[in-house]
Order: C-alpha cells, then structure tokens, then sequence
C-alpha cells in the first residue's frame, strides 16, 4: 500500500506528527522524520477518528426527502414500498456511491448497513474506499413458504462475500421480531453463530412493536428474543428506543449492541426517551447511527451528536447528561468496539482511519472547548482531508468522481417516483 | 446605493430573473434585460428569504463553548457572570463583528439582539451590512435604588439611536419578570408605548420562573405582566416554553410575539414541549431564534429549524406537525412581520434579504423536495451568497474582513477567560 506522514496535526489539543504505514498508525510523536509516498501539512488542522455509523440502510440515499411530514404507515404504504419495488442493481450502485460520498464528507469511516442488493453496494463502498459491515436481510413477514429461498440467497451472498475485499464484513441482518417468523429469525440466528457473523437488528424502535409483542408473544421484543436464543455478544439492536429495566438488565447480561438514531426517531415520532444512561451504566455498549435518508434526510454523524445529546438533556430535565467525550465515544470507539474492529481511536497499530478539521473559522472562534465547537457549534463543511485505511478517500474537501455520482443518481432517482 | 441583476435563480422551483433596486426587490421576471450595476449568474441555485433571528444576544460569541455539560446556577454563576464582568467596548464590538460574519454565513439577514455596550454592536452590525434590533436592556435586579441611573442611560442611548442608519431599530429590552421590579418593567413599557417602540422580553424561560411568579404574585409570568398593563402587539417574548392554555389566549389577546429558541431550551434542559400548534391556532405570531453562543453556541437558523421540527414532531408524537412550510415561515416572514419590517419574503417592493442555495452537491442530490433538503439534509454551507437591503454582504463564501474578525476574537477572548 505506502505510507502518508501528516506534519503538525492538534491531537487532543497538542501538535503531533503522525505516520501512517499501510493501513495502520505506525507512529505518533513530536517531530517525525521519514520519507513518505505522501506528506500532508495539517498545520494546526485538528485530528479526529473517523465515525462509525451504526445503522444505515444506504442506497436509500435515492429517496431523500421523498415523503416529508407524512404518518408512518402512510409513508410506508405509499412512498417507501412502492418505489423499493423497482429499485434495481445500477439504482443501489448509484445510491451507495452518494451514500459513500456523503459519508466521506461528513467524516464517517466504517458503516453497518443494512439494505438490499448488496453486491452493487459492496461494489460502490469498495471504490468509495470506506469500510462497512453488509447484510444479508432476512424479512419474510411471516410467509414460511419463502423459506428455503431466503436460506438458498443467504448462503449465496455468504459464499459471494469471502471474495470481498478485508474492507467489508459479511453479517446476517434480520429485520425485526415483528418482521420476521420465529423460525426465519432462529435460522439466522444459529447461521450467523455458526459461521462468526454478526446479526444486525431492528428492536423496540415503537411503542406499536411492543404492544404488539405484548399481545402476540406476552413479553416485550428483547424478551422475545431471548427466549428465541438469539441475545448474544454478535447481536446490534439499532433503535431500542422503548426498554424496560428489565430489558435493559437482559441486554447487558447477553452483550447486546445498542445503536442510538436520534434523528430518525424525532422525525417519524417513534419516541425521543432513549436510555442512554440506564444502559451505559448497565454496561451496555451504546453506539450511534444515522439510520437511512428516507427517513433521516443525511448520514451526517455530527448532526446525530449534536440531536442525541440536545435531547437526552432535555428529556432527562439535566444538562450534564450525555457529555461531549462520551458523545465522541458513542460517535466512534463504541462502535469500532461493537463491529470488532480497530477503529475508532488514534493511536500506533489501530487502523488509520481518521479525519482532518479546519478549526479556521467562525465556527471554532473561540477554540475553548474544540469538541464543543466540533458537535455544537461547526457543522460537517469543517471535515478537510478523510483517510480511510491508510488511503486518503477526500483531501481538501474533494472527493474523486463527486460530480459522476450526483449526475448519475439525478439520472434514475427519476424512475423511482 | 445601486441595482443588483440576478440571472437565472430558482425560486419556489421556477427559474426567474430578479431586479434588485437600492435597498429592494424591484421586478421578479422570465427574462429581464436591464443595465445593472452588478450582474450574477445564479444559474441554478435557489433563492430564499434571509433568515430573520428573533432573539440573539450576538456579542457572547465570545463565550462560544466557555461552560459545556454544566448546570444552569453553575453556569451562571462560574461562567457567564464573572466573564461579563470584564467585557469591554471593544470586546463587545469584535463579538458582534463575528456573530455578523457567522450570521451572514448561515443565511440570516435581520436579528432582534439584546446584549450590553450597544453602540460598540451597532458600529459592528452596520459594518457587516445587516438589519438589527437593537436594545437598551433593563434589568435592575429588584434593586430600585439603580433606577434613575437606568432611565438616564435608556434615554441616552435612545437619543444616540436618532443617529443610527436606518437598518437599524432602537428597541426597550426587559430582561424578564423575574429579574426587573415591576416599577422598572412598568417604566420601560411606557417609554416604549410613548415612543413607538417595541419591547423585548424573556418569558416562562423555565419551569422554576413560573413556580416563583406563583409564589411571589400569586399567577403566571404572562398573567403578572397582563397585570402590569405591559402587555401588547409590541411585545416579543423569548422563549415562552411553560405557557398554560390561558397564557395562550393572553398572549394571542395582546398579540405579543412569541420567539421558539429550541436549541437552547433542549440544551439548558429548560424544557422542551414548546405549544407551537396551540399558539399557531390562537393566532399568535410564532417566531423563530438561536439564542446566544454562550448557551447554544452557534447562531445558525437552519440548524434551529431542524432541531424545531423533530422535537415538535417527536414529543407530539405527530410527524405531520410543524410542517416545511410553516417551518420556513416561522424563521423568515414571519420574523418580519414582528418586526414590522418589509422583509422575510422574496416579492417586488420588499426588502432585497436574500440567499443564493447551492444545490449542486450531494445534500441535495436528488432534489425532490428542496425545503426538505435545505432544512433536513444539507448544512448551512449550502449558503452561497447573501444580500441584505440589496447589498451584498456575502459572495461565493466570502465575506470581507472574515480573517480580521477571527485574529481579533482571538487575541481578545483570552482577557475574558
């Protein structure tokens, strides 16, 4: 691969030299020497981790702003259903290719998705240069006789994705236990723990999820769950926005994931009291997501800081509740964490992915408090230069083959409507 | 002053040429062929009105990000009053020079301020090019032994406002029941009634303002200010988060203007069921304001109207509330219309406050619902030329004396620390 040394960059408010060697941070230090491929003069530009997005559903980049302040249902009966009926393969290329665009401006490195088609999404991600975990989605909406084909397309994909690039993850994604039969929901369960794999998930994202869990199963949704067997370490439960103690405790003893999508539950009204304390201080750890553009208009992790933590102290009635540093950690570490990949961090032997931040601007003067001004104050445009696994994906604010990607996606979002 | 041609701007999704003459709107057309003094291609981008920031107190920039995760009383007490202590002319005109800059920025054109050492902002506003409220702000503390020094001082500044430029309004800021005696809130009441001016007031802020008014006066905050005969369409009053249905009516009986400062409301923890649709239906003109950095540390109006919609959605549990357009209303015309300035709209005889929109990168891609993607999707670095009383402040970015204005926050916010 080679190598990039990043000359007076401020990590956590001092000025340090960072060299990267392949796809690692091999060193950090006061004044490094060393001739590398590429030299990049930060000068006085801030470092940051790249964010890792917790749950996506990309390509839906190509149904940005396509029902505004509609009902749930009625958008998705009448919005969302009927334009995924004719997305085809180019369509999700083009829209992960924005996706990907969109990420790298707004400094998001890695991303767990969860959509459709995910050969033409893997294969936009691979040249965008991001890292990304990718699903096979199991939704069968209780139809058992759609069974063994959703077995035979899972296997495939699984047998597809050993030819992926170390960039990307092959993970099982089983949409919800309001979703999914109980049958459908073991067997992705038991293939992904047979095989390593995570499982992502959508749980207790509505009040109506659990009362239906109620009534149908007796108990909420991750109760359900648990008596299915399917808790574990590998399980990432993104929403999770309607728990119980009782939920919470099961949540931690099993390891479970949680992603936090603030955006997407204020705009669709599904609830705004997420735990956030109750489950870090059950142990639990909490990472943060987006959620698709269908629903949340952008995939920009700053602004999702910014909401989550606007509204935990608003709803808690405590300005002191979800901090900056721990809104960095939900933002970055926490999900590197929950994927099982180095990411997340700067520092020797952890992968280079990171971004560069112009403080030179209003929105950093002052510079008192950098994270501050990062999530509260400066909005994505400060994000400078992205490096993604030792590669640097956008420098100086550009990004190669921005231009094709709009002109394509404006080209077919057209055919959707 | 001079004439502006617009070529080719987008408005309300329909290409137009637009003719600014001196400070307005002068003809809005297919093709306009006309000798201007200046011409620009807007080829494509949209045009919208100039944000209208109802309450701002612009100078504490200086103070962006000076107390973060901190209870209100600690705050206050360790932060914000100690540095206020040490503010000076010359500190306040640097404060203002970049909440202007930031302002311009972000796409607003006109603020209601109210912040110390006025003639230092005004100087500064009347640099940049924007419209300003500007006020004498009482606040006595209860202590009535000041009040002949305030009434000297309140009419002083107000016989210096004779000699503002006219994108300027003189106005009588009241800090708030809580903090004036009732003789001084009655006195600068009158002085604005006598005078024609308006009266700038932070109400029902938080839950503890309205238990104390019970306590002392026995009723609400609005009641106790109907009481005092304070009341009327001159009044705009910050805030107003903890309004019982009869304040309501009060307010809409008077036509008092109501500002919704969300941001900082959510992170102050003050609260966050702000009656938007109950004010809206009694009549009262709702309005739209960032607050000071100190507490919300930025002054940007589209993230403010985001921030306004999800939270009124999500604790409504109602998706359809607070609408696209009634969105735009509340942060432009709306604004306007309280202030009882021409402006907040783009239609021939108004002032000439306006943006330019760059729709052509990914925020915006695809472009099905422009006010979705403005508002939801893209940042306020869409923003790319503004023009305020048909001159223009900002082009492609750029804002003259940009860099001076940070180096000298810089070198000044240290003293205030």
């Amino acid at each position: 691969m080679g190598s990039i040394l990043i000359k007076r960059a401020i990590l956590e408010g001092v000025e340090k030299d960072i060299l990267i060697i392949d796809e690692k941070f091999d060193r950090i230090g006061d004044e490094i020497m060393f001739e590398a491929d590429k030299q990049i003069e930060a000068n006085g530009k801030w470092v940051i981790p790249g964010f890792v997005n917790m749950h996506t559903h990309a390509a839906m980049t190509l149904m940005r702003g396509i029902g505004e302040d509609m009902h749930l249902i009625d958008w998705l009966e009448n919005k969302i259903w009927p334009v995924e009926k004719r997305l085809d393969d180019e369509m999700v290329y083009w829209g992960s290719k924005l996706a990907a665009l969109e990420m790298i401006k707004t400094g998001t490195t890695t991303f767990n998705d969860q959509y459709w088609k995910v050969t033409s999404s893997v294969k936009a991600i691979e040249e965008s240069g991001l890292r990304s975990v990718q699903p096979f989605v199991i939704l069968d909406q209780m139809d058992l006789s759609r069974s063994e084909q959703i077995k035979y397309d899972c296997n495939e994909l699984y047998m597809q994705s050993k030819d992926w690039s170390n960039l990307h993850t092959f993970s099982i994604g089983i949409h919800s236990p309001y979703s999914v039969s109980k049958e459908m929901i073991k067997w992705g369960s038991d293939f992904a723990k047979e095989r390593g794999l995570m499982v992502h998930i959508h749980l207790s994202e509505t009040e109506w999820e659990n009362n239906e869990s109620f009534k149908k199963h007796g108990v909420s949704p991750t109760l359900y769950l648990e008596k299915l067997g399917v808790l574990g370490p590998e399980v990432i439960a993104a929403h999770s926005l309607w728990l119980s103690d009782q939920d919470i405790e099961i949540l931690a003893k099993y390891q479970v994931k949680v992603v936090h999508n603030i955006n997407s539950n204020l705009k669709i009204a599904s609830g705004y009291k997420f735990r956030y304390n109750e489950l870090r201080d059950a142990g639990v750890n909490v990472t943060l997501g987006t959620d698709g553009c269908a629903s949340s208009n952008n995939l920009d992790m700053l602004e999702a800081m910014k909401t989550a933590a606007l509204v935990q102290k608003a709803w808690r009635g405590d300005p002191t509740s979800l901090p900056l540093n721990e809104l960095m950690n939900i933002a970055t570490i926490n999900g590197g964490e929950a994927l099982g990949i180095r990411t997340g961090k700067i520092e020797e032997g952890w992968y280079a992915d990171f971004s560069l931040v112009d403080v030179a601007n209003y929105a950093f003067t002052p510079n008192i408090n950098f994270l501050a001004n990062l999530i509260y104050s400066a909005n994505s445009s400060c994000i400078d230069t992205v490096v993604c696994n030792g590669r640097i994906v956008m420098e100086k604010r550009v990004v190669p083959g921005e231009s094709e990607t709009i002109e394509n996606v404006n080209r077919l979002y057209k055919k959707l409507l």
